[in-house]
């Protein structure tokens, strides 16, 4: 292992965030309010910490699967951890863990808040909540990639224990100009938002708010009734379709930009994406008419709100859907566990990985008919590697583990059935909105520290997409090769 | 497809059923009840019919994958129909639908009823119910197998189509004395069972139907509240013991009978099957203790009987466990997601489906780090087939399809969520109890005709193990080859 190396490019990646932390600290020296001090303490000590970790030198350049793994994990757990400090300085938290939480759940777009009062918040926490989404929506690792290039060698491998879905590709040959390019695509899209959001009549600094929170798929807003203010018909409409985009694959709209229609018309993904989409608010937009919840057209567009925001793991509200009739409830639940497209900033499973697993199931029913030997899976009619699709169903099966041991875990606190389950499906699909004491109108300041950490620990599993952080916990990991 | 041969042996099947009919008849008439009438019609109807399609003339004899897949789907159909009758000529079910549910539930060792007042049913009807448990635990193919050696070509695919667990193998190399032998085990499993349940002071009727009720982990009991008069703690014991027993691969009482100790020991699913019972009591067993909700022998007791019936899916409630606190109440619903062991009557998926798949889990692992192809995972010291694998990873994809997409279909109803749920995954794992309303105190009475149906289909898919009864309905299946 070398771990010169780690710490250089943690040390590097500490370096950005302090960097990044100037952003806070100068809206709230805009706003005049006392917490620019605890930004400018939090951007000191990380700098201090960035400047320590950068200059061990390391023995070789050298960087392998093992070091690209831990150098992601580390990155996350020490980006989480000082990303916490503006929220203890400023006396914002109520303690460490709920501040890390509140930190977590930012950087990995989760958006489940611990805060109660977040209306009484300062400007500048308020702005740093809803920039750590904006800021891990893309990934903070691709973030220290596009403005290092300098890491250069082994930068693949983190690239790729940090991508979002099974596979990662790189849209052009150099690895710097995939991550520039993708920064590119995303700054652009965040400025479309807001500018749409500001139209709807929202006013700058909440659409600003609105627009990283929505573009990064995170889910925190400046009230305290989730939207708020921002929860008016047209804005709903605008954040919906906003939503829906930001859960598209990115390199899409790099192809598109380089009008390469093709590329876009036969990809599979992004046509089961749009129809699960539809079908989703088809079939809840019906259920609230037929039992005359609201009248059509609110039915519609509370249908699609909900929807968009939970399949792209948003996690805004706009209504208490734990009143709506069953049928809609059980379709927002299950979403809870579809995500959006990989290479977007959704987490959860992904719209791939069930096309895949679904593909699987169908070679099966064809095998038992044929007696055949195992054909390949074929997605935009090329086939997917044997050892991609066990990958996949190795990562549903993994879910599934991690969703029943972190329910176990939260109920053993106390806590009812649907609250244990939704909190933990919740986190590690970094949704931030479920059912129960999670529901719409929830927090999860009540839990207790333990459950935090837990649920700190199921939002990073949840954003690095399992093995990147859990095969640290196998010993083979440490064992040199 | 040769029709001719599905009909021969769907009416030979439909013969051995109203030779079976004859049983519930003679308790009826030894009883002096009107239900013996009931019997009797059946018994001629039934018989009726099997001669008619016994007498169909077979092009040839051969049949392949597609014909077994047919008979067996078809067999269970008409097993359930045709064993629905007493329920609609003794009056004891309000409707067919109620009739075919009860059979269903029977035959597929669910044990879920929609009968209210179970005590005041005649004897014979209490007979047959339980009785079909005990018919459909070791499977209504093997034993038309067991009894007619002359279906010998192709039986083998029938075997397979219908064995529950993702491999069948022959214990001996006749298939006709494979079937022969596992009755027998079969058989006295369920004398020791009786006289164990008789010596623990319960009358000899109910032993009886408690002991065709348990070795098949069916769940049927002759009492309005499950388990009722026999829920004292000696009998808690026995059962919990014997349901244990009836949840193992009952091929290893062979090996045991056979003096092969090697091959027990080795036996990895009975290992992991064995731990997860204890684990699983010991950790509601800690809960209900240190929550005081009982004192600590009555937690031991209760922890072991409600794991031991809902993990061999057996479904006999002695206590409402809705009301214990809510981590018991996830382990116990996390475990109707697992299910006994391959080769037992139990059904759900299956120990060792988990086994391989939490493997793959660890060979994916595996490979992250050392970037290798896909090795074999392995089971007893053997390498699984690959197919095999990604045989049973699909297979798990698919049961969530089926549980989530049932689960909204039930819920359309306007059926509870908690409820919705469990009623599905209680059906599709033939446990026959679940929370909310189908917890221990309920019935299934209350649902719509199309939920009893929907609930009858998904039993019967789930006791033929998905593919079995799905593959039906893929148009590939219809296309001549």
């Amino acid at each position: 292992m070398n771990y010169g190396m780690v710490a250089r490019i943690l040390g590097n990646l500490l370096l950005i965030e302090a960097l990044v932390l100037a952003v806070p600290l100068i809206v709230s020296m805009l706003y005049g309010e006392l917490a620019a001090a605890a930004f400018a303490w939090s951007l000191v000590i990380t700098a201090a910490v960035g400047f320590v970790l950068k200059g061990i030198e390391p023995r070789s350049e050298s960087i392998k699967a093992r070091e690209g793994l831990l150098i992601v994990t580390l990155g996350w757990i020490a980006a989480a951890v000082f990303g916490a400090l503006p929220f203890v300085f400023a006396g914002a938290a109520p303690s460490f863990i709920d501040a890390l939480f509140e930190a977590t759940s930012g950087l990995t777009t989760t958006g489940a808040t611990v805060l109660e009062d977040v209306e009484a918040l300062p400007k500048g926490i308020l702005f740093w909540r809803s920039f750590t989404h904006w800021l891990g929506g893309m990934g903070i690792l691709v973030f220290t990639l596009a403005l290092l290039p300098a890491i250069g060698v082994g930068g693949m491998q983190i690239y790729k224990a940090e991508a979002p879905g099974p596979t990662a590709d790189k849209l052009v040959p150099r690895l710097a100009n995939t991550a520039k390019l993708l920064y590119t695509v995303y700054v652009g899209i965040t400025i479309v938002a807001v500018l749409s959001l500001v139209l709807t009549g929202i006013p700058l600094f909440d659409s600003v708010l609105l627009g990283f929170g929505t573009v990064g798929t995170g889910g925190f807003t400046p009230y305290n009734t989730t939207v708020g203010r921002a929860g008016g018909a047209t804005a709903a409409w605008a954040l919906s379709l906003l939503m829906v985009l930001a859960g598209v694959n990115f390199s899409l709209y790099y192809e598109l930009w380089r009008r390469r229609w093709q590329a876009v018309r036969v990809n599979t993904e992004l046509k089961v994406y749009l129809g699960a989409v539809l079908i989703s608010t088809a079939l809840i937009a019906l259920n609230l008419s037929i039992s005359s919840h609201y009248g059509v057209g609110e039915s519609v567009r509370q249908a699609l709100f909900h929807v968009s925001s939970i399949m792209t793991t948003t996690g805004y509200a706009a209504a208490d859907y734990g009143q709506w009739p069953a049928f809609s409830q059980a379709v927002l639940f299950l979403l809870l566990f579809v995500g959006g497209s990989a290479g977007s900033t959704a987490g959860g499973i992904k719209v791939i990985r069930w096309l895949v697993a679904a593909k699987s199931v169908g070679r099966e029913i064809r095998r038992m008919l044929h007696s055949q030997a195992l054909v390949p899976v074929t997605i935009n009619g090329r086939a997917v590697p044997q050892e991609t699709v066990a990958g996949i169903t190795s990562f549903i099966v993994l879910y599934l583990f991690l969703f029943s041991a972190g329910t176990l875990c939260v109920a053993l606190s106390g806590t009812d059935l649907v609250t244990s389950a939704s909190a933990v499906a919740l986190s590690l699909g970094n949704v931030g909105v479920g059912f129960g004491l999670v529901g719409p109108s929830g927090s999860f300041g009540f839990f207790s520290g333990s459950v935090k950490a837990l649920l700190v620990f199921l939002m990073l599993v949840g954003r690095l997409e399992l093995f990147t952080m859990l095969i640290l916990l196998s010993p083979s990991f440490w064992r040199e090769a």
